[in-house]
């Protein structure tokens, strides 16, 4: 049962101005509150992450009650339709505590695990990449536009990048590398905004390890929707998380992956 | 001889008014022009990057037509009255092809070397950061506020940015690398945005090598007006380029620059 006419669009995009209005005046604040999720890490979560969550789980409840949810922050809640939304407020944590504009909301829709809508929000740019069945486009400050990925063909001529060097375990590394070393350019630290940068035809390849769930769901609707393809390093399914090789077209997400699933 | 009454901030303004206008367009075009300064390396050109300078040149023709210009593009040209606006059109062109918004239009003013007024410009987000002798100020997508950098007084509390893990040599790399295994957080991929971090108090130390003078010279007035300290990694000045360390007071400066000062 839904509770009201909304499409599923319209309910994403009340999410996502819900957190957006919740997560802007929390940055950039000095005094920030962080704490620790990991004791041998740094992984911070701030107050605005669970206030957006909260925020975006009430839309949901008025709009969605019998959907599940699965978020970053407060876990899973079942439904009974068989549609579970995929929630990260604040994709980007480390991005977001240094004030970078490249952190992001993502918000996913999926049946049997395939996300088939996606949402990926810069709340201080102002700018919001959509990708449904039958919609790619992103809005922001130049206007809005249609989202289509590149037709680059071979490595040689792809922009890669992922968000920290290290990557992830020295195997995932060795991956990696192995891919970027054939490429024409390797670039750091865009967080979710390099998924939206691949959908906009910008780049070429992401490449990540070590994602879960909520991570990459949303980047996968958003890049199939715009022409691109994500997989895991093996060409399977990557909406569980682990390792993601999103790639502009099926040619080069060939290419990408002959290397990486030796690794 | 000054041909008008504005101010030199209000030049400069001017200035990256002009270069935004002529730089948007090009962005995140799928068609835009690139080509090669480095045949070894990856360093495009844009049309952009010509018509911006270009453009900021005509404004001081007609507003300070006798002080002298230092641009990325279009080199020197003297002038009499012993100040020269120091300019790169386009600083992070890695980035501008890349679509991310952390690319900037730098804007100097200098008399015998020494920058005394800083703009970091970013068009795309509309955001602009200023700093001369008594401002220091962003303005941007939330309005306007005062720049003012960060009172972290020790390394293990600091967040680092430098834009290449790569960063230079392998003595570059190795300094680097020094500072970083001593610091909270270290991310990359930001070009001079992470500049305009550091002044806007949101991170704590940038470090970089093989920069120009028009790489560094905006970002030193900038960050000096907020609070902050750049020097090269021998405590001496850094606006001729090479190796620089940007901080967010004079202790944390102190803390870094005993590291790199042995490199």
């Amino acid at each position: 049962m839904q509770e009201t006419s909304l499409s599923d669009l319209e309910v994403a995009e009340k999410m996502a101005d819900a957190a957006r209005s919740v997560i802007l005046p929390f940055f950039r604040q000095s005094n920030l509150e962080t704490d620790n999720k990991l004791a041998d890490g740094f992984d911070p979560v701030t107050v605005a992450d669970r206030n957006a969550e909260k925020a975006m789980r009430e839309v949901l409840a008025k709009h969605r009650p019998d959907d599940g949810i699965f978020g970053e922050e407060f876990g899973q809640s079942s439904g009974t339709s068989g549609r579970t939304w995929v929630l990260d407020p604040i994709d980007g944590t480390r991005g977001f505590i240094s004030g970078t504009p490249t952190w992001g909301v993502l918000i996913a829709l999926n049946a049997q695990d395939a996300p088939f809508l996606g949402v990926i929000d810069q709340p201080y740019i102002g700018e919001r990449f959509v990708g449904t069945s039958d919609l790619a486009q992103v809005t922001g400050p130049t206007g809005t536009s249609r989202l289509k990925t590149r037709t680059t063909q071979s490595l040689d001529q792809a922009i890669l990048f992922t968000t920290f060097p290290e990557v992830g375990t020295p195997e995932d590394r060795a991956g990696f590398e192995a891919v970027a070393q054939n490429v024409r350019l390797t670039r750091y630290g865009m967080d979710c905004y390099a998924y939206a940068l691949l959908a906009s035809g910008q780049i070429d390849l992401v490449i990540e390890s070590g994602l879960l769930a909520y991570d990459i769901q949303a980047p996968i609707a958003v890049i199939k929707a715009a022409g691109g393809v994500v997989t895991d390093w093996q060409g399977g399914p990557a909406h569980n998380g682990g390792r993601a090789l999103a790639a502009a077209n099926p040619q080069l997400h060939a290419a990408a992956l002959e290397i990486l699933r030796t690794y």
